[in-house]
């Protein structure tokens, strides 16, 4: 499994095997099973997390008692609650395996020793935060410019495989509709 | 003018005075009329904005052909279109001085070549996107949370000396509403 961190890594900077192995000390596998939380509504967030193996999904429950999804992860995608994680205030979200899931775990303080150790990292990260920011700033546009249903048909056109591995329900969370409206949405499209 | 940007910097790393002054090699200051632009739709984005005085707003026009503000920078805020920058794609996006602005351009090629010479920027920049990032995650919330309404309230609330700087129609284009809808709720919540 660290294997795929590595290669992961290599992508963006050169680390040696050597500083790999260094690298392994100051993670953690955690291993959740499905529907399994790891951060819950009023904790901090403490540490940033690696997908292995799954999906993570990060949700919030809106006032009518709703879970609106907001974020997923896959595979070699990191997903933290940032804003807890920087300020140390309590989350308002959630962070959930959809399937079981295999997380790398760095934890704040060694992900801060860590970076102190290996300063190569403070690239790597600088550039998956600036991959993740770009995105986010397509999603509050796409989120200004499409009604509903054209954010369905857009995530269905950009993101086909994704959609297959996401059941229905979690989907209609993410575009911030009911499960029944989707449904609907479907079959028009599809006829 | 660049004692600011020391400054900020001082605020997340130590920089010597001489790495200072070479770092400074590095970047351009340019003026910006009101209302001038400085990165239009089909251009790819190839610098990073600091702002050092005055506000840059980021928009796209809509299918409507109505401009929707999606961010601000006021001073001491990075802005650009990261998605074009990282993809060399042709940008959807406008980046445009609300009022003059004095800026710090950073270019790509000087950016990448900086940042090889000054690694301690790296964590800089990690920082920077990280604190935006975290901005944006709040604000994705924010757009499925409130209605319209309330993510004016909210912005009253969270930013009243912000709100003071930008001209009404530029925060109903932010919140996605006509000027005269804006009008109708001010009136509403003075009352």
């Amino acid at each position: 499994m660290l294997e795929q961190f590595k290669k992961h890594l290599d992508k963006f900077i050169k680390i040696s095997d050597d500083e790999f192995v260094d690298i392994t000390q100051y993670v953690e596998l955690q291993r959740l099973k499905k529907k399994e939380n790891i951060l819950t509504e009023g904790q901090i967030c403490k540490a940033n997390y690696f997908v292995l193996d799954g999906i993570l999904r990060k949700f919030f429950i809106n006032e009518k008692g709703v879970q609106q999804t907001t974020e997923f992860a896959i595979e070699n995608w990191w997903m933290t609650e940032t804003f807890s994680y920087i300020n140390q205030t309590a989350t308002e979200f959630y962070i959930q395996a959809v399937h079981p899931t295999q997380l790398l775990v760095i934890r704040q303080q060694a992900y801060d020793e860590l970076l102190e150790k290996h300063p190569a990292l403070e690239k790597y990260f600088r550039m998956v935060y600036q991959k993740a920011y770009a995105a986010a700033q397509m999603r509050i546009k796409f989120l200004y410019e499409y009604s509903r249903e054209e954010l369905y048909l857009h995530f269905l056109k950009d993101q086909p495989a994704f959609l297959q591995r996401v059941p229905q329900y979690l989907v209609a969370s993410y575009l911030g509709f009911t499960p029944e409206y989707l449904s609907e949405i479907r079959k028009k499209n599809l006829s």
